[in-house]
C-alpha cells in the first residue's frame, strides 16, 4: 500500500519504534463468549459506586457547570487537590504537602509519560525492576534511555544487586546520567509482592548517596487484604529524593482517568508545563465529580467491601493453583493485597508461545515477557483474580492446566 | 533552592527547555475583579448545554456504567466514533471515513502533541503559518523540529512564498525531510482569516509535488457567521495527503476534553499506540455522554443562538476597535466565524511590552509573539470577543485605546 510506505517515510524515531502493546491485543481475544480472562487489571464494575456518581455529577452539571464544563487549570481542580492531601494523610500518614506539590493527570499512566518526558533523554539511565509494569516500560521507552534492569525478590527489589550496578555507574563516570529508580514497591504488578520496610530504607540510602529520585508508584497500596503496608518511601525520605505516583482508578473508578503526581514544587512546575503541551488541562467534570464523591463518602471505607470480595478471589485462585499447576511445577507469590499473583512455571514452558493453545482453550493470562524490558523469552505469567467470579476462577485455572499439559506434548 | 539545583541537572533536554505559556500567565490577571479579557479563547458557560447533559451524565452513569466508568479502547468509544462519522458528513460533505480513521483525544491539544511525537525529530522540517496557533507549536516545540514559517495573508497562508521556499528546500536536498505543513484554514487562531478555495487547492498540489502531509486544524469551521466556508482540505484531497483535527471544545464545552484526529487507517494506527503509551485510554464517562448527546440533539442547530451572539459580539468589537483604535492608525481584518480577531497596530507599539500598563488598566489581550515560533517583537494582539458582555467590550476597547496612548507617552 503507497501510503503506508509513504508514511513509514515520514515517520519520527519514535514513530518508527512504536509498538502494539500485547496486552491490548490480548484484551481483543479475552472477550470472545466462553472466555475465561486472567489478563487484564480492569476492577470488577459492579464495585463502582455508580448511584452516588450519577447524583452527583447531576447535580456537578447542574449547578457548577461554569468550572466542570470549561477549560480547567492544568495543574487540576483546586478542590480535588485539597481532597488529596486530606487523602495522602490518612493514607501513608504523609504531612506538608499542600497544592503546588500536587499535578492531577490523566490516569497514572499520563503521570508516567510525563516523568518520562521531563527526566529522560537517550543518554539517561533509567532503573526499573525485574519484572516491571508494562505501562511504565512503554511510557519511558519512547525517550530511549537506558534501561538497567535489577531482580525483584520475595520483599521487594535486589538491593545489593541494585548496589552493585550504582557503583558499576558511578566507577564508570555515568553516575550523574541515572535520573531516577522506579519502583511499585506496595503489591507490585506484575509480580504482587511487597518491598520491606528495611529495603525502602536501604533505597533512601543509596539515592542519597549516589543522588537520583526515587518514583515511587503506588496504584494498590489502598487495597490491602491482611498485611501492614510498610511506610511509604515518600513518606520517609520526601519530595526531596521521592516522586509519589497515585491513582483514583483501581480504588473509585478507571473511567474518571484521574491519577495524581506528589512531588517537590519545582517538579511539579515542569510537569504541569509539560501536561500544559500534552493536552492543556484534564476533564473538569470529572476531577469536579471526584472531589465531591470524597467530600460526601469515606472512600477508603466505601472499598472495604470490595478488598473483602478480591481477597477472597485470591484465596480461590491460591487453592485453583495448588490443585491444578503445582503438580506440574509451578510456583507463586500470595499477594497480601492487589489484583496480581505472578506464576513461576518451569523452564520449559515459554509463555508467550503458549498463548496460541491458550487462546483454544478459551483462558488469558499476560505473559512474563510483556513485563520485560527486552521483551526476552520467560516462563513466568501474570494472573489477574479481579475480574472473573469465583468458580470462573477455578475453571480458568483448571483451563490452564490442560494448556501446560498440551504444551509440553507438543 | 538545593533541591531546584539538584533537579536542574536531571532533567532532559525536553524538560529544560518547557517554558511556561504566557497565556497561562495571563489568565491569571484577568481574573482580577474588575477586568475585562479579551485574552483566551474560553466559550461563554452560559452556552453550555447543562441541563441536557445533566440528565445524559446520570443515565449513562445509572445504565451504561460498566463501560462510562471502565477502561475504554484507546480509539475511543465507538458510538461516538460513528456519531463523528455523520458528524464529519454534515459538516464537511467527508464521505468514505470509517471507525479505522478514527482517533478519540483528550482535546484537540493531545492531537497536536500525538501528532508532534510521531513524526518529528530533530532533523524534520515542520512549516506552520506566521502567526500560528501557540498551543500547536508548543506542542511541536518539544520534538526539537525546524521550524519554517510563511506569513499568513488576507486569504490565508502565502502559497508563492510557500512553494519558494518548497523548492530551496528541495535544492539543498532537504525535501524529504518536511513531515508536514500546518494550517487552521478557516477562521484562523490568531489571525482570523480564511484560507480561499484557490489556495487550498495550490496547497494541495504543492503537497502531491513535494511529498509531504498536510495538517488542517479546524475548530472553528463550525462557528460561522455568515462566511460560504470554502471546501475542506481533507475532503478534497483525502485521507492519503490530510490528517484533520477538530474538538468538541467550541461547539459543545471544552470541559469534556474530546478533539479527534481524523486521517489514513496507517496514521491512525500509530497515533493510536502513542495515546497509549500516553495515557493509555480517555474518559469513557465523557465520550458516552458526548455520544448520547448528539444521538439526542443536532448540535449544529443547538449552536445557532450561540452563533448570533458571537458574531453580535464581533460587530460590537469591530465598531468598538473603529470608535477607539483606528484613530491611533490600527487594522484589522473582520473574521466571518470563530472566536478571533487580529489587530494590528503601527511599528511602534510592542504588544509585548505594553502588557504591564494593560495590567494596570485591567484589560487583557494576546500579544502577538505568543504566535510566532520565535517570539520575536511584534506589534499585533488577538482580541477575543466570546467572553464579555457587549457593554465590557466597548468598555474593553476603550481601556485599550487608553494603553495605547499611555505606552506612546512613556
Amino acid at each position: 500500500m503507497v501510503v503506508a510506505e509513504v508514511i513509514e517515510g515520514k515517520l519520527s524515531r519514535i514513530g518508527k519504534n512504536l509498538k502494539s502493546s500485547l496486552i491490548r491485543d490480548l484484551l481483543k481475544y479475552a472477550t470472545t463468549p466462553g472466555a475465561i480472562s486472567f489478563g487484564g487489571g480492569a476492577p470488577d464494575p459492579e464495585t463502582f459506586p455508580r448511584s452516588e456518581l450519577a447524583i452527583i455529577a447531576k447535580e456537578v452539571l447542574e449547578e457548577e457547570y461554569k468550572f466542570a464544563l470549561q477549560y480547567i487549570p492544568t495543574e487540576g481542580d483546586p478542590e480535588l487537590k485539597r481532597e488529596m492531601i486530606k487523602l495522602v494523610k490518612r493514607i501513608y500518614g504523609i504531612e506538608g504537602i499542600d497544592e503546588d506539590n500536587i499535578l492531577l493527570t490523566n490516569g497514572s499512566q499520563q503521570a508516567l509519560d510525563i516523568i518520562g518526558r521531563i527526566f529522560l533523554d537517550d543518554d539517561s539511565y533509567v532503573i526499573m525492576e525485574r519484572p516491571s509494569y508494562l505501562g511504565a516500560i512503554n511510557a519511558f521507552y519512547i525517550n530511549f534511555p537506558k534501561f538497567i534492569t535489577i531482580p525483584l525478590e520475595k520483599d521487594g527489589i535486589d538491593v545489593d544487586r541494585l548496589e552493585k550496578v550504582l557503583k558499576e555507574l558511578d566507577e564508570k563516570g555515568e553516575i550523574s546520567k541515572l535520573k531516577f529508580v522506579y519502583v511499585v514497591p506496595t503489591f507490585h504488578n506484575p509480580a504482587g509482592v511487597t518491598m520491606s520496610l528495611e529495603k525502602r530504607k536501604r533505597l533512601i540510602e543509596l539515592s542519597e548517596e549516589y543522588d537520583f529520585f526515587i518514583v515511587e508508584d503506588d496504584p494498590y497500596g489502598a487495597l490491602s487484604f491482611d498485611e501492614e503496608v510498610p511506610d511509604s518511601i515518600f513518606k520517609m525520605a520526601g519530595p526531596e529524593r521521592v516522586i509519589l505516583l497515585n491513582t483514583f482508578s483501581k480504588i473509585l473508578a478507571p473511567g474518571l482517568r484521574i491519577g495524581v503526581i506528589i512531588a517537590d514544587k519545582n517538579i511539579i512546575r515542569k510537569t504541569v508545563m509539560a501536561k500544559q503541551s500534552a493536552d492543556l488541562c484534564s476533564s473538569g467534570l470529572n476531577q469536579r465529580i471526584t472531589a465531591r464523591f470524597l467530600q460526601r463518602y469515606d472512600v477508603l471505607e466505601y472499598i472495604k467491601p470490595t478488598i473483602r470480595i478480591y481477597k477472597e478471589k485470591r484465596d480461590t485462585m491460591i487453592r485453583a493453583l495448588e490443585e491444578y499447576l503445582a503438580p506440574l511445577g509451578a510456583k507463586w507469590n500470595k499477594p497480601g493485597g492487589g489484583l496480581f499473583i505472578w506464576v513461576d512455571l518451569p523452564d520449559e514452558y515459554d509463555t508467550m508461545e503458549m498463548l496460541d493453545i491458550a487462546k483454544e482453550k478459551l483462558v488469558f493470562y499476560i505473559p512474563g515477557a510483556a513485563f520485560l524490558v527486552d521483551g526476552e523469552r520467560c516462563h513466568a505469567m501474570r494472573l489477574s483474580f479481579c475480574l472473573p467470579p469465583k468458580d470462573k476462577i477455578v475453571e480458568g485455572v483448571e483451563r490452564l492446566r490442560d494448556v501446560l499439559i498440551e504444551y509440553k506434548g507438543r
